[in-house]
């Protein structure tokens, strides 16, 4: 019988190409799963992520499916996974799901995280997985600049796609930003993100707090829908997709 | 004019043979950071740590000074270092001090963290800086047992170097246990560490965690002051020299 089993996935993305498999050329962490998956089942799998990651993006929880005939529990497929992959990628969860469910079509939302370390001097141990922000930033003020961003707006100023032709409208319900001595942590969470658009918002947020720009320059930002009016792409070691949400 | 500066550095060791110079045969922290500046200085440099730091040992707060002639502001040195030294290694700050100080015989104690992470599944994340344990750890009983710990006392069975002929006589000040999540964290504060000393603690006090021991055994341990008797050696990349106090 056909079975439908859905993974949750952590993973140190720093050196991967990220989350989409290419061809058998480049390390992905599609491609490591796939593989080993492949091998456990003894029959042709094809996983199928909640969306892609970028080079140098982590995860605490993209979610994936497969569908496959083995008979396993997949707690135990869990188990002999996590002896196999390599120590940057662990399964964190296996449940079997009904057939039709979708990692990407069935998610309702989404929960990243950008972390910034904000200090003179790098971070040594977390270098992989923070930006560093010398200059002191204005929390405050990045938290109102961040209360323009939420609910429905076009982002279509805050995505790296130029010719993207499906809609730019989203939702963003949730950004939280908190800090912990040095460590600043921007949680997004909404409907769905256009490419790039964590990172985007998160250098426009970032030259608010530094003061290079006001907290209600959003407005205009958002109205425009002209990525050149928006901040820089902040670099994708901070990224985090923290979360997939299902019904 | 001969000068004494004291630098504080943070270093990840996970691919380093430990703090101390071994020839030029391997790569160790000392080595790295006097051969950057011997070349600062133009002149021949000894740099003295507060004490050793075993292989994949990490470092918040190890203390070294070293004696020169150049008349470089101690915050400029800093400055160039940072930018010449390897991202695993950094100075956190540097200041001229009295001729005389010493980072090792002018200490007069120390604050090492032991991190645990307390799941089934390993952290991808934090690999290198915890140990995984994955029976579920009873702080409480922890905590009782630290309380042993505390105050002056022979800790002999506690250190890996069976000749020690000095006195294994220290004092440990505080023992703080902290859980946040299934991240756990051993603060150890004393006047001074014997070899293996946190390590070891730290092995005893995972035993007593997963009920393989009683607290109360803590006494007996240190009253028969046989290594035998203590816990499992933790290994050293959970270990991390937080801070060195001075007068």
């Amino acid at each position: 019988m056909r079975r439908t089993i859905m993974m949750v996935t952590a993973y140190d993305g720093t050196s991967y190409h990220g989350w989409q498999k290419q061809g058998n050329t480049k390390k992905t962490i599609q491609g490591v799963l796939e593989e080993l998956i492949k091998e456990l089942a003894g029959e042709e799998v094809e996983i199928h992520g909640s969306g892609r990651t970028d080079r140098g993006v982590h995860s605490w929880g993209q979610v994936f499916h497969f569908c496959t005939t083995i008979e396993m529990e997949p707690e135990n497929m869990k188990t002999l996974l996590n002896q196999w992959l390599p120590e940057d990628v662990r399964i964190l969860s296996a449940h079997e799901v009904e057939n039709g469910f979708h990692a990407r079509l069935s998610a309702t939302g989404k929960t990243y995280s950008y972390t910034i370390w904000n200090a003179e001097t790098h971070n040594v141990f977390q270098r992989n997985y923070v930006y560093q922000v010398p200059e002191r930033l204005d929390i405050k003020k990045m938290r109102r600049a961040a209360g323009f961003l939420i609910g429905l707006h076009d982002f279509r100023s805050v995505c790296s796609n130029k010719d993207m032709e499906k809609s730019t409208v989203r939702t963003l319900c949730e950004i939280k930003i908190e800090k912990a001595g040095k460590m600043i942590k921007i949680w997004y969470t909404g409907d769905g993100f256009l490419y790039n658009m964590v990172r985007i918002l998160t250098g426009t947020l970032i030259e608010v707090g530094i003061g290079k720009r006001k907290p209600e320059e959003m407005i205009q930002i958002l109205e425009e829908g002209n990525r050149e009016k928006a901040g820089f792409t902040a670099p994708p070691n901070g990224l985090c997709l923290e979360q997939v949400n299902y019904k």
